[in-house]
């Protein structure tokens, strides 16, 4: 088994909430590569995005769920846990952070809606390398196998490796058995969308409200974005930035614009 | 006054909710360029990021608060209002989407955070060119006379200019009077972050709780960015991407890495 030569501090974290599967496999998949702190949500926190809680404070209580292992709630989001983790529990930046193992994609555009590839990114932001993983397996029933062996070569990958300050990886895992598993490819993020349709249904008083539905467009045929590896059965490994400015656009506006 | 050959349409949002001084002002800066359609929360949702609703219904009301001009108020998140807008008010895309005017700044990382350039975002995604509108001056009081203009400027150049698709721009309004105020500056997003602090406190039961708090460090000296632009009395406009590939990343870890 690797050991690294000083012990790394590896902070794990998710938005399914600290009770779902998929932060228990991460855990026993980057346990032996340093010494795990878990801080994640105590209820489900999907689709939270960036979110950050500054109107109401926040709570963060110890949980014994995970043998051997150092673990916190908190009441907030996954950046929040991010958050208190630096500030209130390590009082040191980790070594490296993880998040997932989400149930469900975040391929593509999700990575603007994922809170798993928020609180990633939260750490990145603190200089911090950091990572999250996602299944494409959504059943609370899979096994995390394939999933569990991709987070354990990208970490180790990531604690062997001088990184750039900034570095924040988005990894998805195919569903697929481990022979039909081609192995991990960098990607580039699809140019790809949701259309949303909002189901309308009536309250026992009548009253309209609605559910947020969509169908998932990919409007991007390229063989290099992240889509199109999963598809392949590689899991999908994309760098990704929180500078966000379109240098691009930037250029041709300071040229040709004047208000 | 400017007015625009065909009737557009101009869809309003913002973080701060329907009753916050700064979507009003905002409505009467564009309301001379088209026909405009308000879809905003009911109620602050600052801090929010890219978060969707999906785990319970949303709620959608007409309020009549603003003459003249079609409004409704949305239990949701700013990005929910933006999808509940397209699919079930306007059925349609607006020509433009225009989301604030923030009480308080919204440059450099905040961008990361921020619930009206999120909303912003969720727009561009669905290809309507967007903008959001941020003020340095935090006050409720304040009388947005400068802030008015700039987001009229930016406003009236977005329905005059064919824009590419994707097109996003984060919109800084510093705390100047009109004398002092130098015009609208261009920028890159400033490398800054948020070291959090956290309040630690105790309940009426003697448990412990948190309130986020932070002081900003801007590490990024150049004369290029939004920071440094306001602290001069310029309006930053930085335009803003959602694809967030770090292809420099992405290039020289393929080259490198092996699972």
């Amino acid at each position: 088994m690797y050991k690294v030569a000083e012990e790394k501090i590896i902070l794990v974290t998710n938005d399914d909430g600290v009770t779902a599967p998929g932060i228990r496999a991460l855990i026993e998949a980057v346990s032996p590569l340093g010494r795990v702190v878990v801080v994640a949500p105590d209820s489900p926190q999907s689709g939270q995005g960036h979110a950050i809680t500054i109107g109401t404070p926040l709570r963060l209580e110890p949980v014994t769920i995970f043998e051997g292992i150092e673990a916190w709630q908190c009441s907030g989001t996954p950046v929040d846990c991010v958050k208190l983790a630096r500030a209130r529990i390590l009082h040191r930046l980790p070594d490296i952070c993880v998040s997932g193992i989400n149930h469900g994609a975040n391929h593509s555009i999700n990575v603007i809606y994922s809170g798993t590839m928020s609180a990633a990114m939260e750490a990145a932001i603190e200089g911090v390398p950091s990572v999250g993983f996602s299944s494409l397996d959504y059943s609370y029933e899979q096994n995390f196998v394939l999933s569990k062996k991709v987070a354990f070569a990208v970490a180790k990958k990531m604690l062997e490796t001088a990184l750039p300050v900034g570095t924040l990886f988005n990894v998805n895992i195919p569903a697929a058995t481990e022979e039909d598993f081609k192995g991990i490819r960098v990607a580039r993020q699809a140019d790809a969308k949701w259309v949303e349709a909002f189901d309308e249904r009536r309250d026992p008083r009548g009253k309209k409200y609605y559910w947020l539905t969509g169908e998932f467009v990919n409007r991007d045929k390229g063989e290099d974005t992240d889509v199109w590896a999963l598809a392949n059965n590689y899991a999908s490994l994309v760098p990704v930035q929180f500078d966000l400015t379109n240098h691009k656009l930037k250029k041709q506006i300071e040229a040709e614009w004047t208000f």
